[in-house]
């Protein structure tokens, strides 16, 4: 093996001087991402400007035997894109650019460092929409969307980003291309290789380049907030507005009254119904007009009314009411800025389980820390519940409320991650969602594609 | 290594002899599959009734050495279930049971041997949908459908099986149980890898249930066939429905004149129109009233024939109506009655690039054998193409019309196989529509997740 001046050597002369920063040059901003992880310096920070660069930074890299940390946007929160001390840093951010839009077939071609919302501008630029979108978008890059298969708002109408990608170009560890970006819908040929890389968060090869699926834009867009009385008439709504709006629901954000009351708190807004309520959900579906839209909204939550499964609701009459609306949910990004510092989940559970696991969860913490803030909300139409604790209020005791959620959700047979991935941070309880049989699977499939372990080394299971 | 016979005893014994059949008592319907490659008797037929069995017998199979071809309903269209010699055939028609469905979630479980036909039942007794249908659903099983990661009819609204499965339980090579069926629709807890087994044809694994997701269920439904100038006005057609019932668009056939022609002719049909036109697309849109509906649709049609996207146009008043217009599409049941035999194809090609294809392809098949018989026609909202072509009317020269046409698709930088798989039939042609890096990845996952080579030897790729 060479010493590391050798590979820095070897690096500069390969890429150039201007795509390499070493040791203190390396901006800190690269030391860490969203997760709060401790910040690590890498050994030097690479940024390339192509494919053909990333594969020559990573043939050396094999060549040195030096590990290789993707970056892209670093609004992860899990970890994944914390560097390794002694390895590279590999940014995509320079690699950014929207390569091609094709409005006919609905499809764009993107390089790996452009932002989830330069891809939303594309879209709508051609009268299409990018189907994924979530609060960081002006900062998280494709190929962390992709290496993390983000999920976000638009889930519930158009999956995740797992099913947003038609096409993927990836570099494994030794520096093979392999590009498998054909602009098919159907591709039925041999194993399709590129959905190992979704969600991988860059510990088989780095994403470089995706070939996107965009989705049409409804013309109309009606947004209500609904006031309900529990967890199961939430749900019965959300099939209720399903079977109405079949393919046209585009969000079901269940907020508990903990998250409400933090929100018009920390916001200073005001009570959206005349009483407060156990539970809020913020609707959006999608539609031809907007009046005819706005009416058949009013007569389905008329019949929710009557049924019991709402008991008040309002329904935005324009955009500026809609946004007044959304500002609600949005209090998500006031979370660091209130709860000092915020402990944050992001588990999956079957559906119909949500409101007693809520329930359970809360009464358990409780138990154990008196007076505890915690907020309850999520994309309940997949599944997905988000559960933040005030640190400040459970003494600090992070590891102890992480273990007992986890505990939880493992108990409900749940998912320890619905969309944020594993990255550093998760690693310890990815044994509650999967079995020694499937992490044996997965370490074989590392082993397949990075047999000498140089991508992303320690994140999302250790070797 | 211990002989057959020993083998076979010890089959007998661990699994009961009413599980075993073998030699000459295998019944031959077991020897191949559709796709009429010929048949091969296995070595022995295994018909188990639970996943433990199934463990049992690879664990067997893996301690002698022996391979093993798993078997669904035998409907495939590339040979991928058909047995290899001295090799055990593992029908999983036994284990068919529709284990819970779950209206709230949307969700089914299913054993791999129940038929897609049950699970469409299974879903429309609760009110809801499966995703997938094709022709072969009354016989076409669940692990099957997954296996090859089938398209069909549903593709343009729902996506392919792949993106109907939530959850697999799949059984190794050594025997080994991955119980992947956590009911999450959201679940980032590090490789989703389950998505390996979705169209590997058997080749990494025997998937043994599935975790199925359900769709609404449209209260209406309107079925128009539109007679259209040439291909482009088909795309133009299709972009407008997809803007203008955004999520709802069910299905858009496209069929050129020459399968029109056939379909009439050997179903003894009237013209649909006065007069030929060069194509017809047939269009399935879901809504919330059938008169709502027929009208919007009505409108959008008036519009796109004054853009002169479509010249006449036909919307189905009943029932019965929509079903005389779905037969001229369903001819495709008629072609191994009336071409002898018929030549297969199911290519996937860029969208914009399908009409240009289908026209060279004519020409240089023309060029080669004037008078042949050829009809396209295709799920052209996904970008597949289908292409039969009757031997007889090519002086029998199969090879030479796959050589032609697959060159046409790799000139294209299409897909050899948009739907049906590899299986025996495509594995010359797999490096048309993929690259040597790609095939090299294909082969490390297999030696990762079947280190003996006994799952399927001889499909998809040589090892």
């Amino acid at each position: 093996m060479a010493t590391y001046s050798e590979f820095l050597a070897a690096l500069v002369e390969a890429l150039g001087a201007d795509r390499v920063q070493v040791g203190d040059a390396v901006p800190p901003r690269h030391h860490t991402d969203w997760s709060g992880t401790a910040p690590v310096p890498p050994l030097a920070l690479v940024r390339p400007r192509s494919t053909e660069e990333v594969s020559a930074l990573l043939l050396l890299c094999h060549a040195h035997r030096v590990p290789v940390v993707p970056q892209g946007g670093l609004t992860g929160l899990a970890g994944a894109a914390v560097p390794c001390a002694g390895g590279v840093a590999l940014s995509l951010e320079r690699m950014n650019a929207i390569e091609a839009v094709d409005a006919r077939s609905a499809t764009l071609t993107v390089q790996a460092g452009a932002t989830v919302q330069a891809v939303q501008e594309a879209a709508l630029a051609v009268g299409l929409q990018f189907g994924v979108d979530f609060g960081a978008r002006g900062s998280a890059q494709v190929g962390g969307a992709v290496s993390t298969n983000a999920g976000g708002n638009g889930v519930l109408q158009y999956g995740m980003v797992r099913e947003q990608v038609l096409g993927l170009e990836v570099v494994l560890a030794d520096g093979t291309v392999l590009p498998m970006l054909r602009p098919m819908l159907k591709n039925n040929t041999g194993y399709d290789l590129k959905q190992c890389f979704i969600g991988a968060e860059g510990t088989l090869g780095v994403v470089t380049r995706a070939l996107l699926r965009l989705r049409p834009l409804p013309r109309a867009k009606a947004t209500a907030l609904v006031a309900l009385p529990d967890f199961d008439a939430a749900l019965a709504l959300l099939a209720r507005l399903q079977g109405r709006f079949p393919g046209a629901l585009s969000a079901f954000e269940l907020m508990w009254r903990d998250f409400i009351e933090a929100s018009l708190r920390w916001q200073t807004l005001r009570e959206p119904f005349e009483a407060p309520h156990p539970f809020a959900a913020l609707i959006d579906v999608g539609g031809q007009d907007e009046a005819g839209l706005r009416d058949a909204l009013e007569e389905v939550l008329g019949e929710a009314m009557e049924a019991g499964e709402a008991v008040d609701a309002a329904i935005a009459q324009s955009e500026a009411q809609a946004r007044a609306l959304w500002k609600i949910r949005e209090a998500t990004a006031e979370l660091p800025a209130n709860m000092h510092p915020p402990i944050n989940f992001d588990v999956s559970l079957p559906q119909a389980d949500i409101g007693r696991f809520a329930q359970e969860c809360r009464a358990a913490l409780s138990a154990r820390w008196p007076g505890h803030l915690s907020v309850f909300f999520g994309h309940i139409g997949d599944g997905n519940l988000h559960l933040s604790t005030d640190a400040s209020t459970v003494n600090g005791e992070e590891g102890a409320v992480e273990e007992l959620v986890y505990a939880q959700v493992a108990a409900f047979g749940g998912s320890v991650s619905a969309e944020h991935g594993i990255g550093l941070h998760k690693k310890p309880y990815l044994g509650a969602s999967r079995t020694p049989a499937e992490l044996a699977a997965m370490r074989a499939i590392k082993q397949a594609l990075d047999p000498l372990h140089l991508m992303n080394p320690g994140k999302v299971f250790d070797l």
